[in-house]
């Protein structure tokens, strides 16, 4: 029998006990119905995206999960992130994550910028575009938020170069450093960019604006991340013979799915961010699995909330993922269907970074094998009946169910 | 201490939630007393014979399961058919499986001549044997059943020669496809074998008593599943330093055991199907533990239940190998013994072929840790002691329990 799958990623979902929680993680905490639903009639487990004890970074985990070995697979995350605001790149592209900051008397006061709008940022990248001259091409684009591309056409080379962030307020700017000759070259290049763009960016009306307003103005640009074409054997849809879409709003993650070959939807009102329409999402979701063979929705807050040490919510945005799984499992056919849920990985509160901690797992649908697990939760998955297995094992598993695996021998 | 090792394997014994049983699973609904006996004293766990979701064949799930990689190892089932049926082969032997089916006006009526006997076929295959020339020498031999081996003598190079068998009635033979010139020449020969083996089959007395009889009549070779020599680095035996006998009828199987060093024996009775004797391989198996280290049984009937979507079935079939399992329990020292019972694969009902899903394993007597579990079936399984193992994790747990292995290190 031939079925559907719907793959949910819950970004950060794993967490550790929580004092103020009587020692419950953000998801047992959570009143969470749907999950619940699909734990009772499905199965659970614990999955180590990368292996256990070591943290994942959302695009590796993405990767993993997806089925590429991503110490084969990764080359910097700039790549996807470029991919995943519409740019085309070609193998000798070099791609950077940049982020629009605020910078007063040499110091970084805000690496957000005071969490400027994407409309803002638009404007400023433009103006960067149109009046930056660098001795190399270049693309500057905004994505969502304080998040931006750079990518430096032809000097794939030069990725061994370092960050100018400091990765925390309080700090000045670092140099960039590099690791051979044609990387120095990039350096330099970064350090004229980013100057200039200072410049540009010092007196525009935008900023202008929010001076008055007294909001931190985007004077300044981080950059970190270098990446160059990842090593991507086989596109998933070619690997499994399926059309697979994905509905999301994080270009990290947009970049990851678009260079495995999923068709990418972002509705209005998916942000990535704590205000996320997680039912325009639901329903972007069921509309897509009637043309798509097999469908990735990924929700960002919860990452967020765990990065910010922000337990209530993180609960809370686990409430609204399980709002728009009820959305979703309502309005599809189940016994037609496969539907995992799990994380990209751990992201605890106390640690607000990612974790090595294996992320909960649940499998529910059609053909799934049953349980004695109740409740989504960390402590129900570890009795779980698919026991603990790794990120690259999800996929073919869900594949299976489908009836879309192959035997290999008679 | 040294023990004795005895090893069950209920083919494509795993299933996942059956309607009719309220979501039991064959192996839950199915009375067994002996299994949940064993479960009670010794410890439960879930093995995967390659990896989560890859559906396994019979052939390449023994191979793991005896310790070999597969992929490394396996070179087409043909070879192992061959193996089965008592033939020894050369390295440049080329080996097909082959089965004796119904053509009429050209389609293909019947894939199995009506599940025609081992007496017929034998006597078919011996007509074939002695009236049909080839360019190459060639031996053809009845298997059980329908089933039967051809071997082209020194072909080992045109290995990437494809089937004639359409794999579903009502659909005419296919054509041989083939990879290389080598495959084009075994191609043209397996096409004039087929013609040939079609002269002589369509008028031999058999089936002139088989049609005055209403049967389908044995006038075609359906032919697939061309194999060569497999790599096998080690043989079992070897690697472990035992004697070890199999106790079995299906050839497949049989060829694996003989090609890694058992010493193989089929009891009378032993049929591999529905009717199989499954006392008189107990009593087998109990006499042989006397002599040999190690011995493997293989219960067949199981799988077909699974292929043939009866799920009663099904569990009668688990019923029948839980008494014998019963026999051999009470006629061995179990704690100078270790008995490991799982299967090569999961058989779903619903899917009517071999799965990705993992298979319930059961390792008890002589220094074996127990469990929570209380009875032998998927989900007591998915909380047992084992957890979730590698089918190549099996023989190496027990050859441990059996005081064989040897430390690495100091």
């Amino acid at each position: 029998m031939k079925r559907k799958g719907i793959l949910i990623i819950i970004d950060g979902l794993g967490d550790r006990p929580i004092k103020e929680f009587g020692g419950k993680t953000p998801l047992e905490y959570a009143n969470t119905p749907n999950l619940d639903k699909l734990a009772k009639i499905g199965i659970l487990g614990l999955q180590d995206p990368i292996k256990p004890g070591q943290p994942a970074g959302s695009d590796t985990a993405h990767l993993s999960i997806f089925g590429y070995n991503p110490y084969k697979t990764y080359r910097g995350r700039g790549f996807f992130e470029a991919l995943g605001v519409g740019l085309d790149l070609d193998k000798d592209d070099l791609a950077f994550r940049v982020n629009f900051a605020t910078i007063k008397n040499g110091i970084i006061v805000d690496r957000r910028a005071g969490r400027i709008s994407t409309e803002e940022a638009h404007e400023l990248a433009k103006a960067i575009q149109e009046n930056v001259k660098l001795p190399v091409e270049f693309i500057f684009k905004g994505a969502t938020g304080h998040r931006a591309v750079l990518v430096l056409k032809g000097m794939a080379k030069g990725y061994k170069v370092g960050e100018n962030d400091p990765h925390e307020a309080g700090k000045p700017p670092h140099k960039f450093t590099y690791g051979d000759e044609e990387s120095r070259k990039v350096a330099e290049i970064l350090e004229e960019f980013v100057q200039k763009a200072h410049e540009v960016l010092e007196n525009h009306p935008v900023n202008e604006k929010r001076r008055k307003e007294g909001k931190p103005v985007a004077n300044y640009l981080l950059i970190r991340g270098a990446g160059t074409y990842p090593d991507i054997p086989m596109k998933f849809t070619e690997q499994w013979g399926v059309k697979a879409a994905a509905v999301l709003a994080t270009a990290l993650v947009k970049g990851v799915a678009r260079a495995i070959g999923f068709d990418v939807f972002t509705p209005e009102g998916a942000t990535g961010e704590y205000n996320t329409d997680e039912m325009a999402k639901a329903k972007a979701a069921v509309e897509l699995l009637k043309d798509y063979d097999f469908v990735f929705v990924h929700f960002k807050p919860t990452d967020a909330a765990g990065h910010d040490n922000k337990p209530k919510l993180k609960a809370e945005m686990v409430e609204k993922a399980d709002r728009m799984i009820g959305y979703i499992i309502e309005n599809i056919d189940l016994e037609k269907t496969v539907i995992a849920v799990t994380g990209d990985h751990s992201t605890p509160c106390e640690v607000m970074n990612h974790s090595g901690d294996p992320v909960p797992l649940l499998i529910a649908g059609g053909g799934v094998r049953t349980d004695y697990a109740e409740s989504f939760g960390e402590r129900e998955c570890m009795r779980g009946g698919i026991g603990r297995v790794k990120g690259h094992d999800i996929v073919p598993m869900m594949m299976d169910l489908m009836g879309r695996t192959e035997k290999f021998g008679a």
